[in-house]
């Protein structure tokens, strides 16, 4: 029966690139299914010398061995050096060989020359293990939201950022031990700046944002930061307000159509989908016109998700799937906003560290003897064209639903407070 | 560039039975969206006199004006009535068309004849609606699940009952207050009790255990019931504890490869991804050896949510999609077990009324004024084989894990029990 349901599959015929543990176990899956019709060719490797659970004649140093080959019409790359990387995506859909590729760093840094090349060579490249390896967000962005309106999006999709708050909070371990932690657990990429400092979960970010809005944007243009700044104090505050803290990758879709973006720090309270988000799980919370608020939840790092990723992209391979970028290429894409406003909670030893300057009006001011924070109103602008809120231990999150759209609203909610008796520090004004 | 991406997608003439809500909804949405190359030409309705918010000319009452139209290849379903819709797909597949249909009742009582027509047309039925509307839980299931160890599947798939049982605990509502309103907000179904005795949930589990585990079955074989004797009392019990109340659709794999899968009330602690799903909502939670635990959330039911699972089916149709039912067709499917064990809480008003030489044993006793209860263990066939647990406002609801695999873990459980100087009370012993 089943030949007929697949009579239309195309047979594939793999070179990979990379034979670590999500490599290896793609060789065994495969090896055991026949039904898939996917068998791997060729390996290339970089070191010949390894011992390797799998016959000698399947590898190769020469990259040649697989991009020049005609009989092979899929790369699979799951390597760790986003400039090789794209060397072998570029090269291989020039060849006519279609591309899976595990490498966020590399799609993100140079997605205007993949997606020309996509549409140039006709070719696939089929990415979901980048995103959030295990929650299938990027097909469920093409499939189900092509024709919606996207109201907004916020995830966790660092796995091993959200390890570690979640091992500060609940653990009470400190930083650098939950860190080592989640290296030690395979969670945490090889250079842990990429996960701490926010560049994993912008990188992600960027192409997210295309399959969601068509906008076609590189790291530079966003506004971010990791958690590398986070303080047990913070956690406190948070604890104290029966809040957490994750860092939250966001865009939402203004009034003007424009898109805000940003990934950042914010104090989540528990009735967010996302603090339900623990260890080195991501989440991802969608709100459409059409579906309503949906919520995906899965394992977003490790071999065997990022494996499982990788397979279901070989998978749809079979039948010529493609991802289509319809925001992209079929409604108007949406522009990045740089117009709006946020809510955010900033603590400090110093008050000197902080640029009182920047923000629109201080709503609380707290001191205490360890340290001190504040809750203000600041244009993405000023944080944007700024650093002072990522260094000296500065540490500044977003409050929940920080996003204030236009002055107006600004003005509106100035003076509820104003109304409702709150004294608003402007400038120099705090201090008094 | 996007024709080049889509230049394989075929034209998709569309066959539409029922114009209610959903129907009217796609119809406008592929109205305004040519670049889904997919258009509605017929439109087959019961009542021709209705006033309808589209041109006279797409409206027929006679189906072969879509069933025997060769120029239509793709017939959507979305009308309420099983048998009717039975006749609509099987007369389209033989007649060479593709199907998208929303009809769970439909399809979970003709699973069998279904599959047998889609392998022998050749031709694809899609259905994702049909399950948890929005959350695309049929997809993921054929593309992430196909090659991966499924552990287990816990859901909440009914979201009229899960937004009734929401009302009665968080608001303190009756029962049939509780039921009122989800009927006037259109999440109930029009006779009720499919809801809320659990048939819907049923249906849908049936054909979602056949993309999980290749199980192809009929209601009639499955333990199950609905929430239709939940007490407020057994609300209050459960409060006390911390936990909550929901109508659980599972399945899990046991150690001989068989899968115990029943849909039946469930206690849910705090730390279970379903005690998140509240009101009309659906949630599934998929454990799996390469994923591990996914959590798929969003509306499961309501005419947007139906209408955009709809869409997605059709959409796929464009590339020739059609579900492969790998576990049924290229593994070896997995068999329903019957020999396992379920610990369970049971109120009642007399103790006439509990069977109690069912249980094995019975750990808990509680007797207070306006009712009684207690916790036990039954094996699941003296559930299957009996009725008294749904009759005479007994209302028997699962513990947290409630499943127990084999005899040997039940005598390991109550040795453990007797260890720990809890006293086991059988049959007829209870009483002392």
């Amino acid at each position: 029966m089943s030949d007929q349901h697949s009579y239309h599959h195309q047979q594939l015929t793999i070179g990979m690139f990379g034979f670590g543990v999500v490599g290896e176990g793609l060789y065994q899956v495969l090896q055991k299914t026949p039904s898939l019709k996917a068998h791997i060719k060729t390996v290339c490797i970089k070191n010949p010398d390894k011992k390797r659970n799998a016959p000698a004649a399947l590898f190769t140093t020469d990259k040649d061995k697989i991009l020049q080959d005609p009989e092979i019409n899929v790369v699979v790359e799951v390597i760790d050096d986003a400039d090789a990387a794209f060397d072998i995506a570029s090269t291989a859909m020039r060849n006519g060989k279609h591309v899976v590729s595990a490498s966020k760093k590399m799609i993100a840094e140079n997605l205007p020359a993949l997606l020309d090349l996509q549409a140039k060579t006709g070719k696939s490249m089929l990415y979901e293990s980048a995103a959030c390896a295990s929650i299938p967000v990027i097909r469920n962005l093409e499939e189900y939201y092509d024709n919606d309106l996207l109201h907004s999006m916020q995830a966790i999709v660092n796995g091993s950022t959200n390890y570690i708050l979640t091992r500060m909070f609940e653990d009470k371990l400190d930083y650098r031990d939950a860190l080592l932690q989640a290296q030690q657990l395979g969670f945490a990429e090889s250079n842990p700046a990429l996960d701490v400092e926010g560049y994993d979960a912008l990188n992600k970010w960027i192409f997210l944002l295309t399959h969601a809005y068509g906008i076609v944007s590189s790291p530079a243009e966003h506004l971010f930061t990791g958690i590398q700044n986070i303080q047990s104090f913070d956690a406190i505050v948070a604890a104290e307000k029966g809040w957490s803290i994750k860092l939250v990758a966001q865009a939402q879709k203004l009034s003007d159509g424009k898109v805000a973006a940003f990934v950042l720090p914010q104090l989540v309270k528990p009735d967010n989908h996302l603090s339900f988000v623990r260890h080195e799980n991501n989440g991802v919370v969608i709100e459409s016109g059409f579906a309503d608020k949906q919520f995906f939840y899965g394992k977003g790092a490790g071999s065997f998700p990022t494996a499982s990723a990788v397979l279901s992209d070989i998978s749809a391979l079979r039948y010529d799937y493609a991802y289509e970028y319809k925001k992209l290429y079929h409604h108007q894409p949406a522009k990045l906003a740089d117009n709006y406003y946020l809510r955010v909670y900033c603590s400090f030893n110093l008050m000197t560290d902080v640029q009182r300057d920047d923000f629109e009006w201080i709503e609380e001011w707290h001191a205490r003897e360890e340290r001190k924070y504040l809750v203000g109103v600041i244009h993405a602008g000023k944080l944007a064209g700024s650093t002072w809120w990522k260094e000296n231990q500065v540490s500044l999150i977003l409050l929940p639903d920080p996003l204030m759209e236009s002055i107006d609203l600004v003005k509106l909610k100035r003076k509820s407070l104003e109304l409702a008796g709150i004294q608003l520090h402007h400038g120099y004004g705090m201090g008094s």
